[in-house]
């Protein structure tokens, strides 16, 4: 992390594995306003890394499953009238529990009326926006350049954690650069969105939003890696990540957690 | 099982290996009133075991699709609108038909308006209500004891099966317990939902509601502890587990179904 | 193909293989309207052949998606009052735009009301309609013979592809057989769903339709073959299809189609 402040790559690598130790210790819950396609890959993504997933999206109930969650994830993925209304109820019950949240701001490229939702949202302040460089190009009219994230991320007073092949995470004071991941992660549906959710979970177990987020880009990158060297292609790769986000060693993720 | 008119433990996996075997010659199908999260997981599981799932939450269809279906399952992993209207005419077909349903009052300790709503449907006489403890506890005030367990379901006039490390199956008058099953089942989405679904497909092809209830976590239990030995994690074992279900020797199940 | 004008079984093949190259190479959006249990395994399929998937049903957003997309799927594996009002504006958006879409009328035959449907969108001229045994005979009131099958599309003015052990697909005036596949492929829930959606994007890269229906079912029947070949049931079947379809080789491809 380049900032005066900012602690050394050692001992990001170092805030990551002790965040990954905490989740599987704590077994956070962690409520999820996803898209249906993402729903049950989430779920076993956030259950391997030891939280407890729920997803209910009825306006009856969510409100109490966030007042009593310990991180919420918003994903856009698909914006019906049923996850606009229940993200307004689950915001709520989030803004009044100081339950934190992510924002993933799925295709807002793709549709004017999903990124004015996006925005009203990213001006609730979320702890984290997530997002690829199309949606970061949509929603703040720029490339991501570092200068422009960093800039995005103060004038919304948020974390911005863009991915791509290196991400970028900051915090519009400090930012760094992880470069963790592999090709076959973009052939998997939802991939993103799980680890948006892993990075929510993130979220309930650090209060330093940067942190929480380059722990969660660094946990499902390693876990890409290890995974490829044990599949043949997508579809053994998918559960495979599963399995190395299971296993995955604190030493592990220290050592191959590429950061800067 | 433990009662005068019990049958030994050796006849009790006789009947549910008996019980498997009918499944895969008659191929019932089951439908599911099921959450988003655990529809995919379970038509595959149903799949596996050789029948054929339905789904269909549309109040147009619904009731024709459970009037020609041989079992239903009610779990309220989602409880919404859709669901609960879809139920309200699932119910009614199957009354009217005589297919026979299980219950999964999933995460009714959540939730005052789920556990409210799962006490209407057990009024409705379900032939199982299928839960864990702390769903149990929600709606029976009670710990889920031998004795407590047999007096819910004596007042409910249903099979109760709770289950957890060890299950738990009775009608009120007799009661058995499983010990079969694998850590790793808590670790997949949906697996607590697609044992109900087999539960229920049993139901299908016996009349007695507790030799059906045992014969469904007989399976699923002994097929998740195959499943562990060729798995290297959550991932990988989410598929073994329908490898284990599709390929499950009757004479397996019968030497590794542990029933007292 | 037996016709005057119709190419040779090799040059079917080649041309099927011509389709597979082209999907990867130009990566057609398909936007698809299947059903809540299709969507995850629909969508990573199509990742797999080189395509990338939406999934949107929201009113206010299926229309821009649906016009920016290079093919169209509409699937009625659940036909809940959104997914009508869905296909009604996705329908619009594809006539309006050119954009060529295939039909897959599932379980036409448990519901008047869906077969009625079905017909409804026949006569709005899918490029394919994709039907089993069962589904044909309720929609053309026919047995799916190879007259039967021709006289359909004719009437319709579509291409028919009735899938089996053997597919017939027929534009009405050509007709072809193709006899790939394996039977775990019918143990997997959404198997045909997928099927239907890599049709679709063939649709995305061949103007004629004969071809690229010939062309979607052939990949995903070699697919199965290859896939049946390194499972150990239909849990790790599932994986291995999408490996299967990732990684499958144009000579494979045209090597193991078997078309007459």
């Amino acid at each position: 992390m380049h900032h005066p402040q900012a602690a050394s790559r050692t001992d990001a690598a170092q805030a990551t594995s002790d965040i990954l130790v905490r989740l599987r210790a704590r077994a956070p819950r962690v409520h999820c306003v996803t898209n249906a396609v993402a729903q049950s890959f989430t779920a076993n993504v956030l259950l391997a890394v030891g939280c407890v997933p729920s997803m209910t999206l009825s306006v009856e109930e969510i409100g109490s499953f966030v007042s009593g969650a310990q991180a919420l994830l918003v994903n856009l993925g698909t914006f019906d009238a049923e996850r606009r209304q229940a993200t307004a109820i689950a915001l709520e019950a989030a803004t009044t529990n100081k339950v934190p949240w992510a924002l993933d701001p799925v295709f807002v490229e793709r549709s004017e009326a999903r990124a004015a939702f996006a925005r009203e949202l990213i001006a609730r302040r979320p702890a984290v926006v997530r997002l690829n460089h199309a949606e970061f190009a949509t929603l703040a009219d720029a490339v991501p350049s570092r200068d422009a994230t960093m800039s995005y991320a103060r004038s919304n007073r948020t974390v911005v954690a863009v991915s791509g092949e290196t991400d970028l995470i900051t915090d519009g004071q400090r930012i760094a650069s992880i470069s963790n991941g592999h090709p076959l992660m973009s052939k998997v549906s939802a991939m993103g969105c799980a680890g948006s959710a892993v990075l929510a979970a993130c979220l309930a177990v650090e209060t330093d939003a940067l942190r929480a987020a380059i722990a969660g880009l660094a946990i499902i990158g390693v876990a890409g890696e290890l995974a490829a060297e044990r599949s043949s292609g997508p579809g053994s790769f998918a559960a495979a990540i599963i399995d190395a986000v299971h296993d995955l060693e604190p030493a592990t993720l220290i050592a191959r957690t590429r950061i800067n």
